[in-house]
């Protein structure tokens, strides 16, 4: 029998209307023999509604009692699917994190999935037609409740689809993937399948359709994504291994990432332990940088790094407890800043594609402070107010 | 060391202001050397808008996702307490029913208690100065997620109180225990202390302070229970085993039960299959039932029997059920009646208590329709308009 796991997000379950839709699409696949997982997160705005009402409580929420209190989201969500889905006579089993047997390790609110434990599903498929599992969630080995971080839904479906070895799909509001973002530039290309590279370095470098982390484990576990509307007839996307997609792309997309912040750290002295502290530091908090620039020469120390901007708290944080011990320290942080960046697997075979950015945004008189290349990207920091015109003129350059 | 169960009822945390309040107290107490266990319930109105919210989805929501979807609530009272005390630098550790190991038999919406791993407390009393637990919640054998009913919390509260060995403090907003609903009638009398037994009944017969089941448990258990006001000065009750009241008196309250309804079933033949496949019905759907009257004559079987409001919806599915195999079976269901009910340990040794009573209803042209009489309580149906006056005039006549 068929079996396939499918996550829907958050506005995909908004309301009790959706809920229901989902739920007859649902039961048509199981009637065609098909054994479903259905991973899903909070309805809507509920995470939001949930962390702005503990603003109102603390202003230093512990991140324990924090990813106790944001799972109830999901919970509520698959028992609401569960009973639309006993509504139309479907056997469903709704399962928590940890009734799924999700374990995770790291922080409560940043935790990564450790293992999965197959036979929950393999025993409750003997029983039932569609298990729900509820997403962004699992327990620590303490058998605390821990949270996978925003965008969490995706690696629970993905690591679900890995340790069952079946396809995952993945419903969202986007029609799959696109060549940028279809809302800067109207005339974005949708691509019917992309490579895991390819997805990885677009999902990095923040298009937003699909977690890194997720796209990874797929990568890791050669698990075939599908990535679609929600109830759409429209076609989706599929992301699959390298090796099956035939004819490469030079470039496949232009992704512009908004949620980022970028920091200078100016240190006077040898910075060989101040360095090493500030990493023990950053990996301590877990706050993942990226396009790192490093200059030391007799005037000391120039550093700059980009990171997420919702790291923004911890990272300030962590810099007031550096200058402690480090008083000449001057640190100087940006959220006025976006980065561009251009993404294609054929890239490596293809010259020219550098200085055709260069010459764009130099023609266009934007302004870039930093850039950094992979195998198969090149990334801009520049001003925020020029990254939908400079996605846009990117777009156009390279015919996407 | 000294250990205590404290719980406050969904209206004591019904907002964050209370929650800190709350918070506060629980710091004071432990700052004079105590280890606190606290259960607590969903906020103010959670529940009802939970199960409102159900309303919207279906009509036949089925009990084991309603239990899942019902145990978000506390979950979220727990993780607001933890991050309240944590705020007061208070070391607290929130646990739902599953985290506290609250194992549970029966219908998944109407479970009892069945086991309590103490050793979890001990472990965390180690670490922490306070262990919060959701109230009303616990898991079966199967891992699935169950609640105690109606007013379970206090049940959860008793249950730990038990497994720990130590007084059980129960707030709401009552100030103790009263000879009658003070609403009803304002000069009722406020008691220092009751005996189980009568607090038992008071309890079963509507006084609606404590639960029954609560009550049977701490009396099991001989674990004194303490009766109060949230963040009251005011003294509240103590509920102790019989034998530790010196007086005893004749009578102590008039219970009003509102919230019963009545059936009265006809049927014109023989009877004794048919009175068996209710009651096994009767069990399996778990409907308790009250007062019964069995009439069985040429005629076929007379039978009437009180039964909570609640259950109603239940009771009428199940008489639908029987009449398929009885058709001639005749049943009405009234809700327009109440009980009130004369309690007092002391009534087996009294004389005259009943004839009073009578004398009263009578007296002031109030009809009954059913009067049963137990050891220490003599209870009348009675319609409903009349329940308020027939208290007050009975707390007339005992003096309360």
């Amino acid at each position: 029998m068929k079996r396939s796991v499918l996550k829907f997000g958050g506005s995909s379950v908004a309301d009790f209307l959706k809920i229901k839709n989902i739920s007859e699409h649902l039961k048509d696949r199981i009637e065609q023999d098909e054994q479903l997982v259905v991973v899903v997160s909070a309805m809507g705005k509920t995470t939001d509604n949930l962390l702005q009402s503990v603003n109102e409580l603390t202003k230093r929420p512990n991140d324990k009692d924090l990813a106790m209190l944001l799972t109830t989201g999901e919970q509520q969500t698959i028992s609401f699917l569960s009973m639309a889905l006993n509504d139309l006579d479907v056997k469903a089993k709704p399962l928590t994190g940890y009734q799924a047997g999700i374990e995770t390790i790291g922080k409560h609110l940043k935790s990564k999935i450790s293992s999965i434990k197959t036979e929950v599903f393999n025993d409750l498929f003997e029983q039932h037609d569609i298990v729900i599992v509820a997403g962004f969630q699992g327990f620590n080995k303490e058998g605390e409740l821990t949270t996978l971080g925003r965008g969490g839904s995706d690696t629970t479906a993905v690591a679900i689809a890995s340790a069952l070895q079946c396809p995952c799909e993945i419903y969202t509001d986007v029609t799959g993937v696109f060549s940028t973002d279809p809302r800067i530039f109207p005339e974005a290309k949708r691509w019917d399948t992309v490579s895991f590279e390819e997805m990885m370095e677009m999902a990095a470098l923040g298009a937003g359709v699909l977690e890194t982390r997720s796209v990874e484990l797929a990568n890791n576990n050669n698990i075939p994504i599908y990535l679609a509307k929600t109830l759409s007839t429209e076609k989706g996307t599929w992301i699959v291994p390298n090796d099956q997609i035939l004819e490469r792309k030079a470039v496949t997309g232009v992704a512009l990432d908004k949620e980022m912040a970028h920091v200078t750290i100016t240190f006077p002295h040898e910075s060989q332990d101040f360095l090493k502290q500030l990493f023990v530091k950053l990996e301590e908090a877990e706050i993942n940088i990226d396009m790192i620039s490093h200059i030391q020469n007799q005037d000391g120390l120039q550093l700059s790094f980009t990171f997420k901007e919702s790291d923004e708290r911890d990272l300030t944080g962590l810099f007031d407890s550096l200058k402690a011990d480090y008083p000449d320290l001057y640190v100087k942080i940006e959220t006025t800043y976006c980065k561009v960046s251009v993404i294609g697997a054929g890239m490596r075979d293809m010259t020219g594609i550098a200085s055709k950015i260069f010459k764009t945004l130099l023609d266009a008189s934007i302004p870039f402070y930093q850039v950094t290349t992979s195998e198969i990207s090149v990334s801009y920091v520049i001003d925020v107010e020029n990254g939908e015109s400079a996605t846009r003129l990117l777009c156009q350059t390279f015919n996407l």
